[in-house]
């Protein structure tokens, strides 16, 4: 076995932009070439971009993403990497169609060398729980593919192939591979970092191979790809790993034996903190929403709450305070301390900020229509988005709807209203973690010596949709606490109301809580797009009817 | 071989009320009970319902259906039923989970006799294209059953089963079975039926059996189950054929031998024409969204339009007139035929109107905002959205909205506007059938001595969305007969612009149409459920990224 210098890069790449995509390949080859890799892997799907959902059904696109790599090839070749093994994930056409003619691709590895395609390899194990809809989009493989390369025998696998038993794990060991890479389009979850090096720990373990992990970084709609690639040696040792949340490049030097593998790029990478890993997941989720479908700035409602200021925060982290419109809207409800957080809010981050009163427009409405109760509150609501909406259509932002995970679990919010918007940044945060974010992002302000961005007051003050006079979110729901944990257990863990209250949640509450989410669908359905970032978010993780008349 | 008579009962479950769906179930063996029959199939899930999505990953739904059939054999058995055989659909708990565990339940059908359950299927083939997740939710089965009753060979299958090759059909075939029980929770789309009863005619011929088609009836959701069971025998005959979008019985005897099956029970059954069966569809899907989520009435804005008048002459053959409230929210710039049309509608139909001038409300909002343009004009759909809602929530009203296919594909409609509402009638009607339907909507009206319903006016004007001065739709669209046929090459078959316009349209407008389709993607994400009626319906059935640069 001789020395092999192997390369991880991580792109950003946007579904669908194969030109940009196969552009940022053939840059990261440049950029690693000073290093002298021998091979270089890039994540799943990197010339597409991932996840491609039903574009995986059309003919002409997954021609389009071949021809790409193809050209890539050649090109790699011309410019004088011909001699570097490129690894990238792409679609291609299967042989065999089926399920009624559906899915007509294979998820791929191809090994691009001296200007042609030398190896390709096909998903064998297609993820079709959770977000993923691969079993729908895609043909699973049915062959595992290693090759020699500079002395090494090399295997393939593709994310999802290691979290099962099976080939090509179980092939790749009896081939007994010096190396087995794995092409990753995995998206962060809270937690998540940590099961997958324990994974990638027993391949390794299991292979005796080098085994390298390359992950996609960047946020494609709902989804944030983390990054966090690594590389483990077979006695279980993490030899580097690259940065979290930002395109990076590790490499890696693997002599005479697959224990012998060492770092050979200068990496300061250590892991982040939780909150801090979440931050960045919500920031990046935001910028590349904005930057991959052409926003140059977003507009949101201030309220002086919570919601409306993390969200404040994180645009700013996201797109900078110019490009951040705060807009405060108050009613005859809003009390003084609502519109002066707003304001300091805004003055801290020093983002754009107007007032537009409300009282006007809502009058207008009530002189016609005879509206009382819900209907009132949710008009005051509704006006705000109209305004937000208009604002957003004059002048090309991106309006953003600050409703965090809770309210969208138990429908407290007004559709039309406070849930216009085309990004949800909070969707899948719940309340109880906005606070600590909020608390999170202010001491490391503090820690960096900058000013921290949320007024001490949104975080401290008892929460209020402020719709009629003198209300607090705690006169229909229970504390924020209990309300988080019920719905973590009911959501998250699919336990029934029964096995809740078992653990000593009053059972009213539980019956109450459960009615709601349920009786939420609906307006779940037509909400904005977020970033997950745990292991159940509302979306596509969790696909309810809407007509549903189980009572658990 | 000795004589049997099969029934085939189309019941109308509602997802998750298994309570009310077993005791459909009882009342139709009692309402059988009349015509002897040995054996009563019903639709696939008819115990919980169909689709449960991912209610089928929560043990505890699974439990309940299981224990609830166990509970109707005893039942059965108790009211003196027992030696009925009744074949029932319902998810069961798998032995083996898979996929990371989030599948744990089988597809399952029960034949219940004598107060037990006799023979137990699962389905072997999983749908998971288009609409259906059923690989997602469901461990598939992987034997084949088929047992001795009343001196026949019966042989099972569910859905999917009969649309794949293999197993079950070629185990029947060899079990030389001589009756064929298909329970389905097959979806209506136009010509679905030709493909359904060329299907079983095949299996019958296949398997030399009776073949009993037993499909649901009832709206859930996007999807409306048509009912239209059947029987065919091996000769490929059509021995009899239950009612298109009612609950109804079908009862066949089989004589000495499968080819001598013929009807039992009177039936006018005929297939209805294709506009008929797309209308009952359109109003057996509004008419169940309400029943089943516990609205009494709907409303919605009446323009004037072709699309409203649709709308409303859907609602109140669904719903009665008297639960039908329309409101005509007239502008500055509403034409005096606009607000005539819309009156003429409602008094033709006998249904609620009322007119709320929505000119104070956008003066309010133009006070405050500066807008122009498209902002402007979305202003005025929107003020008009918050009027609707209002009175929703104001009096409990569904609310319709009245777009058709063809504006949710080019994203001609205001999000927050004329978009808002819970259920959307036309949601898979492309424009052109829209006109269509309404001419058919008043021919029937006409042969049945009724006043045709849709103001010829609004069937015969230039479409307009009335937001500014002598707008009409053709201004920035191509005439609508051109736009469907571009839209349907390009979402409902999936060819790429290069395709399209090889078939002689012309390359700039497909350019354009495609851009929009595909840039209206995050409109659509929010946008309300309407009834599938073609192979191709936005929502679930097509399931592309928000963030998407791929240029056909």
């Amino acid at each position: 076995m001789r020395n092999l210098r192997l390369a991880l890069a991580q792109t950003n790449p946007t579904v669908g932009d194969i030109d940009a995509n196969t552009d940022a390949i053939l840059s990261a080859v440049k950029n690693a070439a000073t290093s002298q890799p021998n091979i270089i892997a890039f994540g799943e799907m990197a010339v597409t971009g991932y996840p491609i959902e039903d574009l995986a059904t059309r003919e002409h696109f997954v021609a389009s993403a071949e021809a790409a790599v193809n050209r890539l090839a050649k090109k790699l070749m011309e410019e004088g990497y011909g001699d570097i093994a490129v690894v990238v994930g792409h679609p291609s056409l299967a042989e065999e169609n089926d399920r009624n003619g559906w899915a007509i691709a294979h998820n791929t590895v191809s090994v691009l060398l001296n200007g042609l395609v030398t190896q390709t390899y096909s998903k064998q194990h297609l993820p079709n729980y959770s977000v993923f809809d691969e079993y729908r989009n895609f043909v699973p493989g049915t062959t595992s593919v290693d090759f020699e390369f500079q002395g090494l025998r090399i295997g393939l696998a593709i994310c999802e192939d290691i979290w099962q038993a099976g080939d090509p794990v179980a092939s790749l060991a009896q081939k007994q591979c010096d190396l087995v890479l794995v092409l990753n389009g995995s998206p962060f979850e809270t937690d998540k970092d940590d099961r997958r090096t324990a994974l990638v720990q027993k391949v390794a373990s299991t292979t005796r191979a080098v085994t390298a992990y390359v992950n996609l970084v960047g946020g494609q709609d709902d989804l944030v790809f983390d990054g966090d690639s690594f590389v483990a040696n077979p006695d279980g040792e993490v030899v580097g790993r690259a940065a979290q949340f930002a395109e990076d490049l590790l490499v890696v030097e693997i002599s005479g034996s697959p224990s012998n593998a060492t770092l050979v790029s200068p990496h300061a990478a250590h892991k982040l903190d939780d909150d801090w890993q979440v931050w960045n997941a919500l920031v990046l989720g935001l910028r590349d929403y904005c930057a991959k479908n052409g926003f140059k700035s977003v507009v949101l409602g201030l309220s002086g709450g919570i919601d409306s200021a993390v969200c404040a925060a994180i645009a700013t982290d996201a797109l900078g305070a110019s490009s951040v419109y705060g807009i405060s809207m108050p009613s005859v409800f809003s009390s003084d301390h609502s519109k002066s957080d707003a304001a300091d809010l805004a003055d801290r981050l020093g983002c754009n900020y107007f007032t537009v009163p409300i009282e006007r427009m809502v009058n207008a409405f009530e002189d016609e229509l005879q509206l009382s109760g819900l209907a009132s509150e949710n008009l005051q609501a509704r006006v705000r988005g109209v305004v937000l909406m208009g604002l957003s259509n004059q002048h090309g932002h991106l309006t953003l709807t600050t409703g965090n995970k809770t309210e969208l679990a138990v429908g407290y919010s007004t559709i039309y209203g406070d849930s216009v918007g085309g990004f949800a940044p909070l969707k899948d945060v719940e309340k109880t973690m906005v606070w600590r974010l909020a608390s999170w992002r202010n001491k490391h302000a503090e820690a960096f010596g900058q000013v921290p961005p949320i007024p001490e007051n949104s975080i401290s003050k008892p929460p209020s949709a402020e719709l009629r006079p003198g209300q607090i979110d705690q006169d229909s729901l229970p504390p924020y606490e209990t309300l988080d944990a019920i719905l973590e257990r009911y959501v998250g863990l699919h336990m029934s109301p029964v096995e809740i209250a078992a653990e000593g949640y009053e059972p009213s509450i539980v019956s109450k809580i459960v009615g709601l989410v349920d009786k939420a669908e609906w307006k779940r359905r037509q909400s904005a797009i977020g970033p997950k970032i745990t292991g159940m978010a509302f979306g596509r993780d969790r696909r309810l009817p809407i007509t549903n008349r189980f009572k658990e």
